[in-house]
């Protein structure tokens, strides 16, 4: 058995690099920049106004006040867009400017309409502005060149309206790694049938395959196989071909999972056998034609602390994410959690009214998994955490 | 203007009701629940082991410990899945079980292969058990007919799980709204073509989309049409039929904003124009048809605030979501935020180092979005929150 450390540690030093592919810009949010990006031009490219008003040499309206306005010539009317006639402002003159107009060359400022007052083409100023005020300048935005996004960024809304804005309608991102999946175990019959004394339905791979969905994957079922070494032999020949890596989930009985590991360990290696991890300990890491395969828990909850703690982390690199972007919540808890030396434990948590309230429960049990919203990790030095202690929650 | 509150109430009034549609399990990871599920059968449905050991009728273990183990005559191997050995155990006889197992009938518990050691068909109980331990019961898991998820919830990966495990290879949700976009502006030219001065590329349309989409919306974008009235009732006209509601973006300058709350009251009514909210005011709600129409602001970085305050909230109603799932973190404030009484404010934020930065910068600027990790909202009837004080980050 090996640290979680360790194990996260083997895990990353195995994984593969995705190729780059470029993808329209209305298809890249959630996907992680392959390059980084740079601003191609500067934004803006223009001095623009940020409020509706009138451009104005800031000079000419030094100590106006409500009770003493500064007296300004109106020019007219700046039109948005291109092509608007081009005023030359000279002291003691203002002309009107909404949002996002060019700013006169002479102008330095502007005076919100609200501090103004047109009255036969002069406009009282009751309000001195200093210059550079409510007008954006030139490139204070993004400078032409300025890296915008470095690589490994997931991308967010926000960040594909910059993109737009930059002029970017094709974004370099790394290609989804395509993830098989095969679920091992004689008890195990699909979603759509009925479980006989004995059978239990697949839950592991609908779960699995909607987190590596949600995370940027493709995911790839391969079926139920039986635990035979032959059965599982010729799944994992027929999946690894048109796969990045390789889940085997299930085996939750010693005699399973031996026959995963021979099978992994026939046909390439066997890195780790087991993680002093709680849930999850019978987890196997391997590799077969340079290709991660891993051996999961066959309990759901057990299978989905360890692509949490162990997977995530190598389809991280797969991905190049250097920072993963953990939703993480500082809490106090709300009652002891005992816990064993000597492994690291994931105990599934369920915040209410700002306290953390441990779930527990038996290992087999699913509905721990929905009651949860997240978990707390207790490092493996410690013999649990006392009530009253602050602690973070990764949160699902 | 009106408050936060009433505009986020006058929102949700007009959302309308999504029909219920069938997407197959693998789909429905992020859908919205349109209605409560319930367990079909017990889970589990037979008394299972959650341990590889040996079942017992936990009495025959009375008072058993390392040094003086009880012998158990083994009968066997219990396999895996449906159709094995029946074991009919009477006392002083027990059977090798795997994880998953069913349980005999006449055991109560399970002793785990560490705590016992077999020789020549005798197994030495090294552990007493109690009863009970080391299995599952019948429908301890989920029990038939129970609620387990309410309708309005958003699928996680894990409830995926669940739903398969219940058998439901079909999930009810309810079906994504088709959300219009219209962007607005004179000076807007889209993505892929390179601004002339005076122009900007469209950042709203793309971020909206990316939004809408990762929400579980569908986002149609009708394109950049001018300030002009007889341009935008076209573009109005053309997309109201193919969409739920319709956001029109831009119009950051009052003539703008004006032309499009003219066309919305023209064609139906504008309910409220301005909200007191910064970044956000010159926010239109109205409605066409018995179809919410939102005026948004054209500053990217208030549109988004005014998606993320006012629209969600409608697009939670009309998905069904009672409870929207923000992510919300307490951590101190490393300085002064001033706000101006009379307005609910969203200052966007940095976490750093556990504290929270307000990115401070002119409306205007897109930097600000990418460079925040959420928002602070200082409500209407305060004047800012000082430096040292605990504050709610609404995580985008």
């Amino acid at each position: 058995m090996v640290p979680v450390e360790e194990a996260v540690r083997s895990a990353r030093a195995i994984a593969p690099a995705m190729a780059t592919e470029l993808v329209p810009i209305d298809l890249s949010s959630g996907r992680v920049l392959a390059g980084s990006i740079t601003a191609a031009a500067d934004i803006p490219g223009f001095n623009r106004s940020i409020v509706d008003g009138f451009a104005v040499r800031s000079r000419n309206t030094i100590g106006s006040g409500d009770g003493e306005p500064a007296h300004l010539t109106c020019r007219g009317r700046i039109a948005m867009g291109p092509g608007g006639k081009h005023y030359h402002l000279r002291d003691g003159e203002c002309v009107y400017i909404p949002t996002g107009g060019i700013l006169p060359e002479q102008a330095d400022a502007v005076v919100m309409t609200e501090y103004a007052e047109e009255t036969a083409g002069i406009v009282l100023v009751k309000k001195a502005v200093s210059p550079g005020e409510n007008i954006l300048l030139f490139d204070e935005d993004f400078r032409k060149g300025e890296v915008i996004f470095a690589a490994g960024r997931r991308l967010t809304p926000q960040d594909v309206g910059v993109l737009a804005a930059c002029g970017y309608p094709h974004i370099p991102v790394a290609k989804r790694p395509v993830v098989g999946i095969i679920s091992t175990g004689n008890e195990l019959v699909p979603v759509t049938s009925t479980p006989s004394l004995g059978q239990v339905r697949d839950a592991n791979a609908s779960m699995l395959a909607a987190w590596l969905t949600e995370y940027g994957c493709i995911p790839v079922f391969f079926g139920i196989v039986k635990d035979e070494r032959g059965a599982l032999e010729e799944a994992i020949a027929s999946a690894l071909p048109a796969c990045d890596l390789l889940l085997i989930s299930g085996g939750s009985s010693k005699d399973e999972r031996d026959i995963t590991a021979g099978v992994i360990a026939a046909r390439g290696e066997v890195l780790i056998h087991g993680i002093a991890l709680a849930p999850g300990k019978p987890t196997i890491i391997g590799r077969i034609g340079g290709k991660p395969v891993f051996g999961l828990p066959g309990h759901p909850a057990s299978a989905f602390v360890v692509l949490i703690a162990i997977v995530r982390p190598l389809i991280d690199r797969v991905l190049g994410i250097e920072q993963p972007h953990l939703r993480i919540v500082k809490a106090t808890l709300a009652e002891n959690i005992p816990s064993v030396r000597g492994r690291e434990e994931y105990v599934r948590v369920r915040l209410e009214q700002g306290t953390v309230v441990p779930v527990f429960g038996k290992s087999g049990l699913l509905n721990t998994l929905v009651k949860s919203d997240g978990i707390v990790c207790i490092p493996a030095g410690s013999e649990g955490f006392e009530k009253g202690r602050e602690v973070e929650v990764i949160l699902w």
